[in-house]
């Protein structure tokens, strides 16, 4: 297999943009070419899960092809649900691994202030399992409040370690100048109860809201090269080491146990074994922490701690940017924002920011090794990719 | 670059199907599992384009994969306009390309009867420029009008030429049960315009009624295997041998001659260029004849017929089932069909068909070698597929 390489990168901020979807992803894509020194490339993906619902705007990666001039260059946009963006750099690194292209651009972008918090919320419903769950009225915060309850009983998790990932993130985003919030969070703040129905209110119990993430638009990009066009256009070489992907039932409730997450546990394990090295080798991972939960889960179900033992290392603070495995160093969905389709490449973005010492105040120290987890539905289709800079 | 081939073929009636989106991928699925013997595979790609606008439906690949308990295999859904179903099956070709699977389905699924015909169109117009075109109120089948004009202007093409398409079409149809329209046409019926209001009335001049496909609901599915597992199944040895792809600018005005279908004639060069063969080896076609007059006109670009003679050589007979090159025996999309997601795939599927020589009373005389052309946009995004029957 041809090996590929990380050779631009591209953002925009995060938060409310007044732009239209089509510039969200043309934006990063023009910063993320220069940033390689590309004028052109083989081929586009576009990672972007809301177009045609809330947008009115299908066929979006060849109208952002034809924004970019890159014609004639073929394009898709790629979905899968909230792990869209990295389903997006998976294929990016099959089109150049199966020998097809040398170079691709990989832009991920959503705009959901389009509509009201409702509808955005209606809209991310659509992912859940059409027969056994939409119909009923389920939405995402609701499974996530559910799984959380669940996870406090059976292990000990207190609204306490989720408010510690808030405070972490926030904090970790305070240094993002690409960051949709800004704001510095304690947890004496988020615990304080008293005029909780005003500053935290309840949004699907036990979660409040500090323990979502926003709604967000943005978009982010990359450039994917081949080693040959990687190694002339001289920047580091930071190499796509493993990719690996996993699905678990659609409906959360058939799960044998809801508290497990498979499909993380086996796409980390399956990106891991194609990079050839375990989690302990990891040292900086962006996770999908659209609900404080989530980071905590995860950390698990990847291998960087035991089941069940996510929150004891959490509160040791061994996921601080200086702790053994920083996690969310760009402040993860929580409080740079998930803007649905470009939060898969705007971890990546990430990884590599990190991995070329270019993080600036929230860098993490020397790190060689990057990972990202892409949680897709309420983890039923997700993707983890092993990000590796070379000497 | 590893071979790839198809293993594997299956569809669905093309019409108004009284089912949920969900079950018209995967009914094809299952039937193409079962053809290429198999019940797992390591991939699943779904090209779709309306489900989240029409259908309240994203993560569409993750709820067909769960609902053909796929698990744990990764999957996408793939939206590339009317061309989504090339581009799933060029994805597929590139996952096994690339090593990473060994076996992928590609499903093309679309539910278009959940809404009326207004709001079909627009959800079709979603695929403008939207900023150029979108916001003028332009359509599909105003762009195809234009075109046609112009294209009769410069080369002599009259409405009998496209009355030509339809006959021949429509009686193709005939013979393929999972056609959506089975209605016999002459050219005096359909050039008859004493009762034109009623039995085929003007749609956007000078299309008339009998020069459009209808709006179909349809699925089909394809399943694709490294050369390895290909024989190990013992089915007949269709590859994959040529894959082109490529765009043109998004809004049609920008083109300096609208005439000229420059993304169709370089994606068909492309894919010969890789299969290694020319147009004149091609014994049998599937054209992507949204309107009559793209069958006449791509039949020039990729190369059959010189350009601005394509209608001469439907005169002569050249594409009809006997002919020279037959060109859509399936019944094309005038008469098969056009669920839009699924199209590519179907393509595929009739070529599959073609070259395994299980067409029934539309069979081809003995092919070799065939070739689609699926048109996404209006000609903004074009994917050419060559496959190749082995002895």
């Amino acid at each position: 297999m041809r090996e590929v390489y990380i050779v631009g990168i591209g953002i925009t901020s995060f938060g409310r943009l007044e732009y239209p979807l089509v510039e969200i992803a043309s934006y990063p894509s023009v910063v993320a070419l220069q940033d390689a020194g590309l004028d052109t490339v083989d081929h586009l993906f576009v990672a972007n899960m809301g177009g045609g619902r809330i947008n009115h705007q299908t066929a979006l990666s060849s109208a952002v092809l034809d924004h970019l001039s890159l014609w004639p260059a073929g394009s898709e946009t790629i979905e899968n649900g909230p792990a869209s963006g990295s389903s997006a750099v998976k294929l990016g690194f099959q089109a150049i691994a199966s020998g097809m292209c040398e170079t691709v651009l990989v832009a991920g972008a959503e705009r959901m202030s389009e509509v009201n918090q409702l509808d955005a919320t209606d809209f991310v419903a659509t992912l859940t399992h059409p027969m056994a769950e939409q119909i009923y009225g389920i939405t995402l915060p609701a499974l996530a409040g559910m799984f959380t309850r669940l996870y406090m009983e059976k292990y000990g998790v207190t609204r306490r370690h989720l408010a510690m990932v808030a405070v972490k993130n926030h904090g970790n985003a305070m240094d993002n100048f690409f960051a949709h919030v800004h704001t510095r969070v304690t947890l004496e703040g988020i615990l304080d109860d008293r005029d909780a129905e005003t500053n935290n209110p309840v949004i699907a119990d036990p979660l409040h809201f500090f323990d979502m993430c926003p709604v967000s638009d943005g978009g982010a990009a990359v450039v994917l090269a081949s080693k040959e066009v990687a190694k002339k256009l001289g920047k580091p070489m930071i190499r796509i080491a493993g990719v690996g992907q996993a699905t678990d039932t659609h409906a959360v409730h058939e799960r044998p146990d809801p508290t497990e997450l498979t499909a993380v546990r086996l796409a980390a394990k399956r990106a891991f074994e194609m990079a050839k090295i375990e989690p302990k080798d990891v040292n900086v991972a962006e996770l999908h922490d659209a609900f404080t939960i989530l980071e905590i889960a995860e950390s698990e179900e990847v291998g960087f701690f035991k089941k069940g033992e996510g929150h004891l290392a959490l509160e040791r603070g061994e996921t601080q940017l200086t702790g053994k495995i920083p996690i969310n160093p760009s402040g993860g969905l929580k409080a740079k924002g998930h803007p649905v389709g470009a939060t898969g490449v705007a971890q990546v973005h990430e990884i590599v920011l990190q991995l070329r010492g270019q993080a600036e105040k929230r860098q993490v120290k020397d790190p060689k090794i990057g990972f990202t987890c892409n949680f897709g539905g309420f983890g039923n289709n997700v993707v983890c990719t092993v990000i590796k800079k070379e000497e």
